[in-house]
């Protein structure tokens, strides 16, 4: 019953983050009364949707006056460049929604998003240099404990460059470069996301180690490096498309070169990350061919691909890195 | 994030109950294929369905072969008297499309269920017996827990009749007249519920102690015990209407007599029952003016009324009961 009704709770915190209550109360603490006039919501509801979020563990109350945690504040304050809630927001405006056709994507295989009504939402996005930028910079913020994990497990002191496929702003490089002294490389992406990437990677005065390679990664070469990344890539797409970027990956790689694919990989028995199975049926809603994995399913491509060498390795939360060496 | 992205599990499970998972696996064991063949699922999502029930608890998996839990066996097999789904179903086909509208219920303190569009769920519901019985059926397996612990910590030896106000099936009379047998009562419940009062209450063999009580609790005079229950009726009505019951429970009561009221009772501080809390934003969702409230709220209006003596005790999982004696 728990778990079947755990939308609610799911729902009140998507419903704060969408009204910016963490955003208002990293100023300062604030009554209900206070913040019922500041969101405009009627007195019936307030105080138990702030107490909802107090028993969520999402807020703190002392006497009358509501806070953020010590976590909401850091991840859930929109001035802060540590925010998240991009993702929250869309799983708020979007997938929360769709999900709702959870069963019909499960009888029809196909997607219940913005395409079943002939809409294109990451087309789209990334038509809008703004909301794109907002959107990449919640992306940034949910791979930053991966990002981090990887500039210290990985045994980057063995090689001199690394590119990460699909950057983004460039969460993962600027990590790494920040971690490796002797390390130049950059980010491969769409060539819209360029000013994007150069901002972030300059506040981090990291342009003259990390640069920026426009293209497609379906129709274009991919630039060389001893190491390339691709993280929360290769799920959006088929198994056809899936070998096809880890062939084209192993063509670009050097001799010895690695590979590093990282997002919620599912566990080998596909019992324990339920994150990653659940995010596979995210993948179901939101492509045509979508789906993740467990880390034999990519070792057993990357070998098919050609990779010499391939293991897999716990990051943060539910995502693990899965790499190829050729 | 976890709590963010929480609905994905939660829709998961609900997707399941409402294609009848638990029940058909009842009947014993089958594998991912045989499975996407009786529930029609594309062979693109059928996988990954199942192992996310898996990695929820809610499936067990050896070899390839899926069966139930123990506790989804008891309680989500639609086969069994012990089946609790019904809540579960009402809450995907309902509650989860609705609260996709939180965010515009916290501003204007309106309902979002079918009301919004001229609907009325509950009235078509009793509307049509076999639905109702269903309906009923599902609210005596979700409060079995609390009629259970209520057959066993009330002291109701000290009494000799009781009747349950808005008893639905009878399932709380039913536990109370078994643990106690010098007791007689019965429910009372509008008049289109008492076919399936007198069939559940009969394959106990207790119609020779509990009887049917037809009326209306807002325009009927009560019937008089020494003892009134109403479990989860006070949540759905407002302050105004809330005390008007509690007058009508007193007025109707012998001096010495007992009211007790049972539901998802808020802890007095307003900071643990995040289920009650929840659930008072349900009644956002499903009512012109309800909500929850804590212990302390109940026992003032019951001193309001005219009580002389109030005291909560939970009974089990978010569930308390608040007694007053006149």
């Amino acid at each position: 019953m728990g778990l079947g009704l755990a939308f609610w709770g799911s729902k009140t915190l998507l419903s704060a983050v969408e009204l910016g209550v963490f955003s208002e109360l990293a100023k300062g603490p604030a009554d209900a009364g206070s913040l019922a006039e500041r969101f405009r919501l009627h007195e019936r509801s307030a105080r138990d949707f702030f107490d909802a979020l107090v028993s969520l563990g999402m807020l703190k109350r002392q006497g009358d006056q509501y806070s953020n945690t010590p976590e909401t504040d850091l991840f859930l304050d929109r001035a802060k460049p540590s925010y998240i809630g991009g993702m929250l927001e869309m799983a708020n405006a979007r997938l929360y929604p769709f999900w709702a056709s959870l069963t019909e994507a499960l009888r029809t295989g196909q997607p219940q998003n913005e395409a079943k009504s002939g809409g294109d939402f990451f087309g789209e996005l990334y038509s809008d240099q703004a909301r794109l930028k907002q959107f990449m910079h919640a992306m940034t913020g949910i791979s930053m404990g991966s990002a981090i994990a990887i500039a210290q497990k990985f045994p980057s002191q063995k090689y001199q460059t690394f590119i990460d496929i699909g950057a983004a702003e460039g969460g993962l490089p600027v990590q790494v470069a920040l971690a490796h002294n002797h390390l130049t490389g950059g980010g491969f992406d769409l060539p819209v996301v360029q000013p994007i990437f150069e901002e972030y990677v300059a506040s981090f005065n990291l342009r003259d180690r990390l640069r920026f390679y426009p293209g497609n990664f379906f129709t274009d070469p991919l630039p060389k490096a001893d190491v390339l990344t691709m993280g929360h890539i290769l799920h959006d797409w088929s198994l056809e498309e899936k070998k096809s970027l880890l062939a084209k990956v192993y063509e670009t790689l050097p001799k010895g070169g690695a590979l590093i694919v990282h997002e919620a990989i599912i566990d080998d028995e596909r019992r324990q990350n339920a994150f990653g199975l659940l995010m596979s049926l995210n993948m179901l809603i939101e492509t045509p061919g979508g789906f993740d994995y467990t880390g034999a399913d990519c070792c057993s491509w990357m070998r098919e691909a050609g990779f010499q060498e391939t293991y897999v390795e716990h990051l943060a939360g539910p995502d693990s890195m899965v790499v190829g060496i050729k």
